[in-house]
């Protein structure tokens, strides 16, 4: 069962919040989804899920990356989880980078995380089943997101190429297993044996073999994280290595913000409606 | 002088912030533009000035409304200043809808209140003085705000039209003299004697005299303040006791929060760019 909470009409379709006791987080969860005005009961409609990135809920993105004017057109829904297991009981540490906020799109076998940590399964199972049982979408899925969230949406999409339609990620941690953000929750959510990583890198997925699911890609070249933390020049070369077609682009100028994120959101809209519409 | 503080590439151009201390205002205040990629001094670009409403600043309607696609494309600058003056020394209220955050565009009379609380000052004079002399822009301006902001804006516009080529405004508060929020702020500003008010109510310039700017209005029909706050038909009432045309509509289904005015500002961006090329 899910629970309305709020609900804005916007460019003829609807915003709307839910709240729901998840079984796989072992806690109450909030999400929100876009419904284009062309959504019936009589024409479902594709959904596009988005990943928000770290210390993001469900309404960074909503309310800000400027996406329904071209979902409505498009005639797309758009589903955002939040970006961990939420509540007093859930496990959380100081950092902006690990706990609440920043689940990774991980199943984590640690302890204290394992109890609620399991955003991989909630993204994976859980939710897809939530929205097509209470919403007029059709079983038709894309899968987005950006930063932590563009990590969770290539792995996600990598690994269950059957499931989605096209992936694509603004400004993506590529290679979590080498690089800061990436170590400090692999090794606290995932533990000390980095084989144990491997699942969950985009990188190590694309080496391992060729996907022909269509990918695209934006990382802005005033990115403060670029060199650090992102690494796209490690993602083409872990495609390249097994002929995995990349659309990745550098957009001048741009930085990690929102601001990017709305510049080309109906670039990355019209190539998912194109790949869910095939 | 006016201090850089933050810079993003958005649409080709740029969304930026600066702090300035203002003589006006006697308080250190933030402003943020954004500067289509046309703008250069052998192409200044005209300028709409927006005010945002209660508990904002300039953030809200740069990071919310979705605007700067259309911005972009008809070479308008957008300059959004804060609500109230800001500071440890400015006097506040305990109520969200009174002091920081509530200064109502007005020239504040009472203390404790009138050593900072001079908004309308502020916004016709010091502010556009502060944008031609740092940015490429020309000395065309229009005005739009939301709710406390259009009030602003329509007070501002009619009060100063030739300085104005056009006012919109989404959800203004236009008779504040008659409804809570506004006879709560400017009995605190202005006093008790009313005949002080009128200076400051869109209704009342209206009653006064006829206007001949451009007016725009957008008024969703679920808006939770629309009743007892907004009273667009005394708007109306007002603009046709005197002859002055506003265009006034009614959105169906839409509430007061940015989601609407994302749904509408390309509109309004349409309506000024057509005016200020006139």
């Amino acid at each position: 069962m899910i629970t309305n909470i709020s609900q804005n009409k916007v460019f003829d379709g609807w915003h709307k919040q839910y709240s729901h006791d998840s079984a796989t987080l072992n806690c109450n969860m909030r999400l929100a989804i876009y419904l284009p005005q062309s959504a019936t009961s009589a024409n479902p409609v594709p959904v596009l899920y988005w990943l928000s990135g770290l210390t993001c809920t469900d309404e960074n993105f909503m309310q800000k990356a400027g996406a329904f004017r071209m979902a409505s057109e498009l005639g797309i829904a758009i589903v955002a989880p939040d970006t961990s297991p939420r509540g007093d009981d859930v496990a959380d540490d100081e950092g902006y980078d690990l706990g609440k906020g920043a689940g990774f799109y991980v199943n984590a076998t640690e302890a204290p995380w394992s109890r609620h940590y399991q955003m991989y399964d909630y993204v994976v199972k859980e939710l897809p089943g939530i929205i097509e049982n209470n919403f007029p979408v059709s079983g038709k899925k894309s899968i987005a997101g950006h930063s932590m969230g563009g990590h969770g949406a290539l792995t996600v999409g990598l690994k269950n190429q059957q499931q989605y339609c096209s992936i694509s990620a603004f400004s993506p941690i590529t290679n979590p297993m080498r690089c800061p953000w990436g170590q400090k929750a692999f090794s606290a959510y995932l533990g000390n044996n980095t084989d144990n990583w491997k699942h969950y890198d985009a990188c190590e997925l694309l080496k391992a073999s060729k996907s022909t699911l269509p990918i695209l890609v934006d990382q802005g070249d005033a990115d403060d994280f670029l060199e650090e933390q992102l690494k796209p020049e490690a993602l083409i070369a872990a495609a390249q290595s097994q002929g995995t077609e990349i659309d990745s682009r550098i957009q001048q100028g741009y930085d990690h913000s929102y601001f990017f994120i709305s510049s080309f959101i109906d670039d990355h809209l019209r190539f998912h409606a194109k790949h869910l519409g095939d």
